[in-house]
């Protein structure tokens, strides 16, 4: 089955692409001496997981305990849950999960590290626990320094908790344009990540783990020589917005290529300058900026409501009509591909493949 | 088991307001004189649209054939697809459900007539046809009065293709703030419905229904006189965006009450003005402006990353707490919905039932 025969809207992995993506990060991991943990929150899949585990990654991240349960059913052997647990019911579910695979987490408040020692303690398991402090994202976090070490102490004391190290994830630089905007704002969170380890240590905890680090922004991390683990997730799909951060040279040229891409059909040709997308909202995420059209120079996509979305066409359209297939390049793919339940996966144009969205709408 | 105890991100329905909305309706188009066929794209579910039935609907729109067939499965007796079906395989899903209840389609181009010709032929079934014209939302539709015209004689010679009338929602006048503006856009969208249906009348085809309308508009078209179907979805819900519509008062005092919240969890309390909530683009649609923030004045939801929800908090902060339940109300509720499996449905706080959100990802 080829690629003009796959009803749409339909979510496409082209293979060639994602599989050099795998390797490039796996490779510069490597070289670069640091571990990588990709983010599963991207791809919701166990098949990708377990291929990135493959190519020497230690486990994944996820971002949320059912998402977690996703992936340690279907045989994922080492999961952080990068990012805070609360309330008793998710923290048993998460202890649970510690009994078939090694599982962490992170803190940074005082309060949730006496419900999560509670919830391992009743399962009498033991969780991994990573304090995050707050690198300059302005989101969850601790401040660096002495209360990460106050966060740290308490962990430490917890019997059923392990204290592993720290979580400084500087989600805000990601998407931040320029090279030097990205290069300083790692360079500022691996200062306040180090300077929280040493005070850590000098307490005589052993922080042996410093967790972080995005698409955008990886290659700072591992210079930093601060950073011993990389989460980052979009670069095996890269989209649209990844792809405008500007290079060393002030280019956008991405490293890491367009793999994932939403298929969808013409279903209108009302004028000259118009063709109607069956492809909205619901196929799309829109929340960093519209879908690009590829293949068709001269068509943007300029309007997603519910279910369509609305091509300008300026240059001679003949070219786009009723019943054709057009592939786009979401905005945001971390988004896009939480609304569909499988990959269809292509190689030279053919089908090879259908993989399960395990944590598709796994959000609690 | 109540409010406190459901765990988060959930949505939820508050079921009391939620019949009045319902009812309300109900009774404004009886009163009317029109039809009513509420929109299933907005909550995907054939609980609902059963009780809208109940309360005098003559079926529902869908706008999908997976959508229509998740209904139909469900027992839906009759469902117009208020929309374009392009490609064979849909077209045959579409013939087939016809088999099994009474289906609709619309069409804006001769190449689809014929071909839903074709599949409802191979099927020997008959479907129902609208002719969509675009009344100035510039999306689908052919253009009113003659190529109108032209594509009804089109259907009305097909053998297995009945025609029943004109297709006329006027979507971007929905949010039109002013009063004045969406009355001026509907009365030119009945005018170009009217010219259109007494074209096709006068060259001897019958046009018995003009099909239409949304929640901000519904009462310009019943009080047209052209339309003789309502086709609002999000007046069951309401939400952020709709709420900012104004009155003939130029007021914002929307007809419909807010009985669709998204229940979120504050899982990390960083400083004294920053709360974040376990509910981000994952949990809750953004286009049309992020969520607003119920029972807790002064706190407003700033930005939305994938899994996580930033509230800003401008007075005294110790009101929320690690752990506390927000309720939010989604900016645009339609593609909010299409995030989850469930509805949690409450009266009075306490938890009355559980819906599933049949056509959840039904995007084909």
């Amino acid at each position: 089955m080829k690629l003009a025969e796959i009803d749409t809207p339909a979510l496409i992995i082209e293979l060639d692409s994602f599989e050099r993506n795998l390797g490039r990060l796996a490779d510069a991991a490597a070289k670069g001496g640091v571990g990588l943990r990709p983010h599963a929150k991207t791809h919701k899949s166990a098949i990708i997981a377990h291929k990135q585990i493959a190519l020497g990654a230690l486990g994944a991240c996820c971002q949320k305990v059912s998402e977690a349960e996703a992936l340690v059913h279907a045989g994922v052997p080492d999961i952080l849950v990068s990012n805070e647990v609360i309330g008793r019911g998710k923290l048993m579910r998460l202890a649970a999960l510690a009994r078939l695979a090694r599982i962490g987490v992170c803190v940074d408040d005082p309060a949730a590290v006496a419900m999560i020692e509670e919830a391992a303690g009743a399962l009498d398991t033991t969780l991994t626990v990573l304090v995050e402090i707050d690198v300059g994202a302005n989101r969850c976090g601790v401040e660096a320094g002495a209360p990460a070490l106050r966060l740290a102490e308490q962990v430490a004391r917890a019997p059923h908790l392990r204290f592993d190290g720290l979580q400084a994830y500087q989600g805000a630089a990601q998407h931040l344009r320029s090279y030097a905007e990205r290069r300083a704002a790692i360079a500022r969170a691996a200062e306040l990540a180090e300077t929280s380890k040493r005070m850590i240590e000098r307490a005589g905890i052993p922080c042996p783990r410093v967790s972080g680090a995005g698409t955008g922004t990886y290659r700072f991390e591992i210079e930093s020589g601060v950073y011993t683990e990389l989460q980052c997730g979009s670069y095996v799909f890269m989209d649209a917005d990844y792809a405008r951060n500007r290079g060393e040279d002030d280019r956008m040229q991405p490293e890491f290529e367009q793999s994932l891409f939403v298929l969808a059909t013409v279903m209108s040709r009302p004028t000259e300058d118009r063709a109607i997308l069956d492809a909205g909202l619901k196929a799309v995420s829109v929340d960093s900026g519209m879908p690009l059209v590829v293949d068709h120079p001269g068509v943007e996509f300029i309007r997603a409501a519910d279910e369509h979305g609305r091509l300008q066409l300026a240059r001679p359209t003949n070219t786009l009509r009723l019943g054709d297939k057009v592939r786009l390049v979401p905005g945001h793919c971390d988004p896009t591909v939480n609304l569909y339940d499988w990959y269809v996966c292509l190689r030279q144009g053919k089908i090879e493949a259908l993989w399960p969205i395990d944590g598709r709408g796994a959000i609690q």
